[in-house]
C-alpha cells in the first residue's frame, strides 16, 4: 500500500547504513567520546557558522526536549510555548515528569507571535502575586512547525529580541529543520538559526538518520555536566558513534540539504497537483507536511488505498487529513497517489 | 488602615484559641493519631451525611492540591482544571513538581462546564495518537471559584456525571467553601457535595481557622499508604493536635457555618452600598469575594486608604480590584469604606 | 498515663499561646510578609551573631528539608548525610520525590566524619566513571543527631572546612537544636553554627513552638525567588503571622533557650536516676533523648504504664527504647517513671 | 591500540546490519507497531518458553531501568538493589529523578542474598514507625552483576519466593544477560528466568545490537498505558523497526545465544592465560567481565598498549582493573594481549 502517513516511514539513507557498515568493526570509546562524533560536531558547527558551538547527540525528538529543557530551567521555572507546541501536545508530559510547566501561548498556524510573547511577560512581571505563579524560564518554538509552517527571519530576529531582553534561553525543536531550511519560501539558514536561537537541535530520525538529534548550543552556553544530565534522563547512548557516524553523514557534502530538497521538491510536486484535482487545502504549508480538507465519504474510500494521518475534525462533513513526503519519497507513488483523486 | 484584602488577614476564631489553650498540656500522640482528630472527622462525617467518609488532616491549600492530586493520578496522567483553577494559575507549578500536567478548560466566570469536559473527553479518546497525550486522569473544580462564583446543584450532578463515565475522581477545592454554603443563592449542601464529589477537602485558613484544610473522601477511596504519601510531600504535621482541635471546634455547635454565614452578609451589605453608591461590578459574585471596576485614578486615592486587591487590567482607564470580606470582619469598616466612595 | 515518648506531646508554651492570642485580631498581610515575621527574623539574626542572615519560616521539618535541599542542588546533585540521618530514614523518601538521591556515609553514634566526608569526595572525583554518578551537591547533618548525639565545634569546623574546599552547602538540621545548645556537655553555641553552616534551621516544633522552623541562611546565599520554590513545594503557609509571633515570642527574653535548658536538667535528671537504677544506657547522649536498653519481659510489663519509643532490637533478649524528655516534661513525672524500676 | 576497555567497542553483528540493509526502503508504522517488532517479539516467547509474555523493546540500559521500576512502583514506593547494583551506582540518579529511591541491601560480590532481603522486609514491616520511611516496592537485581558473577537457580527461586511472599515484583537487569546464560558455571536458563522474575530485559547493547534491550513482562504484569510511560521517559523511539530488526536478527537462528558463548570462549582462554602468567585474579568471574590485580607501575606500563577500565584501589600498591571480552573479541587479540604479560 502507497503511505503517505509521516516522515519515517523507511530506515536510513543508504550511505548512512553504507558508513555504519564500513565502520563497524573499528573499537572505538563509548558515549559520544569517539572521533566520529568529534568530526561530526566539527561539520555541523561549519555547516551553522558557528566555531563555538558546543554539540551533544542524542537518540529521539521528545527525549531532546526533555533533557535540554530540564538542563536550562530552574526549578520554579517553565518554558512557555505554543498550544499546538509539541512539548505541550504530543509528548505525555515529559516535561512535567522532569517538573516543569508548559506556560501556553496563543498559536498561528502552529507560531508564536512575539508580541503575545511580550505581553505574556509584561504581564507575568506587573502581577502583584508572580511570586506565586511559575516563572517563564526559556521559550520554545518548533521550526517547521507541527503545522508545516516557517518563521520568517525578521519573526526570529523578533522573537529573539524579546528572549535578550528578558534573559530568556531561545529554544528551537528542529525534528524537521531540513525540510525548514530547504523550503523555497524561506529566508532563514542555519548560520540565522544559530545566531537567534541560544540553542536548537537539528533533526536525524525525521530526515534521514535510523535515529538521532544534534542539540546545538550556539552561545557557549550548555550547561555545565550536560552528559550526567544526559545520562539521569536514561538518554545517554553507550555506542554513541551510532550518532556520530550518523551526523558525520549527513553533514559530508551536504548531504542533509540535498536529501531535505529533495522531500520539499516532492511536496511541491504533490501540491500542485492536488490543487489540480481541486483538493482544497487547510493551510498553506511551505514544507514537507500537507494539510488537505477531504469530505469524510472520500476520506474512508482513500483510506483503502493509501496510509496518511488523521489530523482533525472540521465539521461535521469534512476532515483534515496530513499528507507527509520525505528524504525517501519516490515520485512515482505522487503520481499513484494523484490518480486517487 | 482598613482592609479588604483577602479572607486570611486575622487569625482565627477566638473558640479555636480558647480550646487550643484548654488542651494545651494534655500529652498526646503526634501525626493526627490523637483523640481531636478523631472527634473532629467524626463531626465533619456527620456534617457530610457521609459516615463511610476518610477524612485527612493537612496545613494549607496549595499542599492539599498537590497531595491529593498526586495520590490520585498515576505517572502518566494529568488533572483536568479550568484555565483559571488555582492549581493551574497561583500554586508555582506545585502539580508539575509532583510530575503532572494540568490539562485546560475553558473558564467560564472561573467555572468549567459539563459539556465541554464531556468533548474534551470525547477528543481525547478519538484522537488517533492519544498514547502521545497526557491521560485526563481526574477533574478539579473549586467551589466557590477564584471569581467567587458558584456551581448549582445541576451543574455539580452534569459534572459528577461526566466523570463517572469516564471514571474519573471528581475533585472539589473547597479553600473557601464556607462561604459557597452559606451564600444566599446556592442550593448546593455539604452532603451534595459529598454525594457528587469523590473528594473535597474544607477550608480552614480562609474560614477561621489559623491554618488547616480537611481533606474527605467520600467513596471509601483515599490511597492505600495516604499517610506516608503526605510525609513524602512534606505535609505530615507532627502536632496533629493542632488540626484536629480546630477542626473540632468549628464543626461544634455549628462554628464553621456560623461564622462562613457572617462573611455572606458582610459581603452582602457590602454589595448593596457599593451598588448604591454607583460602583460597578465586574461580576455577579454570590460569596465573599467581591470584584468591582474602579477608574485608575480613583483606584490610587483609594489605595492609601483601604487595602485591597488588584486582580486584572480592564482596559487602559479601569481596573478590576477584589474587596474580601471574612468571618472576621466587622460592619463599622464596611461602613468606613463606603464613605470612602 | 505517662509519656515519655517524645518531645511533641503537648502544645506550645503558654507564652506562645498568650502571644496569638493578644496578636488574633490584627489585620496582617500574608506570607510571611508582616512585622512579628520581621521582628522575629530581626531578634535570630541577634542571637546568631549574624546581621547579614536571610530567613524564612516553614512549617515542618521534613518539609524544610526538602525544600532547602531541594533549592540547592542542581538537578544532577545529590546530598551526603549520614545512613541514620533523618532525610535518609525516615522522611518517606521527600528528597527523593524532588528528584535528589541521598549519598550516605557511615554513621558513628548518628554523626558523620569529616575523613570519612573527604574521602568519598575524593573517590568521587578520582573515579573515571564519576559522570555516570549522583555529583555531591551538599552534606546535611542533623544536631543533635537521632541519637541525641553532638559534634564539637573541633568536628564542625572540620566537616565545613571539607565543605568549602569542595564547594559544598553545609547545612544542619536543628529540628532539635535548643536541646543541643542546652547541653551542659557542648562547646557549640549558635554563633558557631552561623559561622561553621551555610544553612540551618531551629526547630520551633520540638522545642515549644505549635509548628514552625525558622531557616537561616548565614551567607547571603538565600537561593533566588526562595518564597517561590517554598510554594511549589507546598510549603508556603498563608497566615505567616502564626510562625512569626512564635519564633517571636521564643526569641524574646532567651525564651528558646531557656525552655531548651529545662528539659536538659530533666534530661540529666532522669539520667542520673535511672543509672542509680542500674538501668543500662544503649550510648552516652548529652540531650533530651535517652537510649535505654531494656530486656525484653521488663519492657513489656514497663509498657503498661508508661510510654515511650521503640527504637531498635538488640539481641534476641533485649531491646533499645528511647525516653524523651522536652520543654514541657515535669519532674514529677519523672519521679514516677523512676519508681517503675 | 588493543582494546579490553568493554564489551560495546564495535557496533553491531554483521547479520543485523545486513537486514538493517534489506529492509531498509521498506514502509513501516512507527513506535515498535511494524511486523518486526511482532516477529522479534514471537521469538523471544518461545526463547523464554513464556507464550504469554508481553515484551517491549527500549534503546538503552538505564532508560530501561528507569521506565520499568518506575511503571511498577507507586509514589511512596522504593526499589531494593545491592549497594553496587548499576541503579545505584551508575545512573546519574535516573531512578531518583522519576522520584524513588533505592533502598540499599549489601553486596555479595555484586549480589543481594535471599535472606538478608527478607530480614530487611521483615524489619521493614516490624518498624513502628514504617509509615515515616519508604516502603519497599520492587526487588531489582542484575545477572551477570557489575562483578561478572551469577545467581544459581537456587538462588533466583529463593528470591524470587521472598518477592512473592511480599507481593514484590522481581526484576531482573539483564543488560549482559547473554554472557550469563552461556557461562560454562551456570544452571540457569533463559526459561528459569522467565519462571522466576516477574519482568527482566534481554540486553542487546551490550550483545551485538547497535543499541536496544527486550523489556519481558512474564505475568501479564505489563502495566497498563505502557507506551505512553514510555514516551513520557522519552524512551520512545519512532523507527521502532530499528530495534525490531536487531532483536529479530538476534533471535534468529540462536544467534543472540551464538555470539554470546564466543564471548565466554574468549574470555575462558583469555582467564587461563592470564592465570599461567600467574596474574592475581579480585574475584571469580564465570562471565565476559575479568577482574585481576595489578601493580601499580605494571598498570602503568600496560595502560601505554591496552586499554582496560580502572575498577577500584585495592591498597597504595595495588589496583583492581577490568578486561572485557564480547561477541567481538578477537582471539588474536588476546593472544596479543597475553604477551605483554
Amino acid at each position: 500500500m502507497l503511505s503517505f502517513e509521516c516522515d519515517y516511514t523507511e530506515g536510513a539513507h543508504e550511505k548512512i547504513l553504507a558508513r555504519l557498515l564500513e565502520t563497524n568493526l573499528e573499537q572505538l570509546p563509548g558515549y559520544g567520546s569517539d572521533h566520529y562524533c568529534q568530526q561530526a560536531k566539527e561539520k555541523i558547527r561549519r555547516a551553522c557558522s558557528c566555531p563555538e558551538a558546543e554539540i551533544f547527540f542524542l537518540v529521539g525528538g521528545t527525549q531532546t526536549n526533555d533533557v535540554v529543557i530540564d538542563s536550562l530551567l530552574r526549578t520554579y521555572e517553565g518554558v512557555v510555548a505554543a498550544k499546538t507546541g509539541h512539548i505541550n501536545a504530543h509528548e505525555s508530559g515529559a516535561i512535567e515528569h522532569s517538573g516543569h510547566k508548559v506556560l501556553v501561548l496563543p498559536e498561528h498556524q502552529g507560531k508564536i507571535d512575539a508580541g503575545e510573547l511580550e505581553s505574556m511577560l509584561v504581564d507575568f512581571w506587573d502581577d502583584e502575586s508572580y511570586e506565586h505563579m511559575v516563572f517563564p524560564g526559556m521559550v520554545y518554538i518548533s521550526h517547521p512547525t507541527e503545522y508545516g509552517t516557517l518563521y520568517s527571519k525578521e519573526e526570529l530576529k523578533s522573537l529573539s529580541e524579546v528572549c535578550r531582553k528578558y534573559h530568556l534561553p531561545f529554544y528551537m525543536d528542529g525534528a524537521r529543520l531540513g525540510y525548514g531550511l530547504m523550503s523555497s519560501e524561506t529566508d532563514v539558514t542555519l548560520s540565522d538559526i544559530a545566531k537567534y536561537c541560544d540553542v536548537f537541535y537539528i533533526g536525524g530520525t525525521k530526515v534521514g538518520a535510523l535515529c538521532g538529534e544534534a542539540v546545538v548550543f550556539t552561545k557557549q552556553n550548555m550547561p555545565a555536566h550536560f552528559l550526567t544530565i544526559v545520562k539521569q534522563h536514561g538518554a545517554l547512548l553507550a555506542k554513541g558513534r551510532v550518532l556520530g557516524v550518523q551526523f558525520d553523514t549527513l553533514f559530508t557534502d551536504d548531504l542533509y540539504f540535498d536529501i531535505s530538497r529533495h522531500a520539499i521538491e516532492m511536496a511541491d510536486y504533490m501540491k500542485e497537483g492536488l490543487r489540480k484535482k481541486g483538493v482544497k487545502f487547510y493551510l498553506e504549508s511551505p514544507t514537507n507536511q500537507q494539510f488537505v480538507i477531504l469530505e469524510n465519504s472520500a476520506m474512508k474510500e482513500l483510506q483503502a488505498k493509501v496510509e496518511f494521518s488523521y489530523w482533525e475534525k472540521l465539521d461535521e462533513d469534512h476532515t483534515v487529513v496530513r499528507f507527509a513526503t520525505s528524504w525517501a519519497t519516490k515520485k512515482d507513488n505522487i503520481d499513484r497517489l494523484l490518480e486517487l483523486f
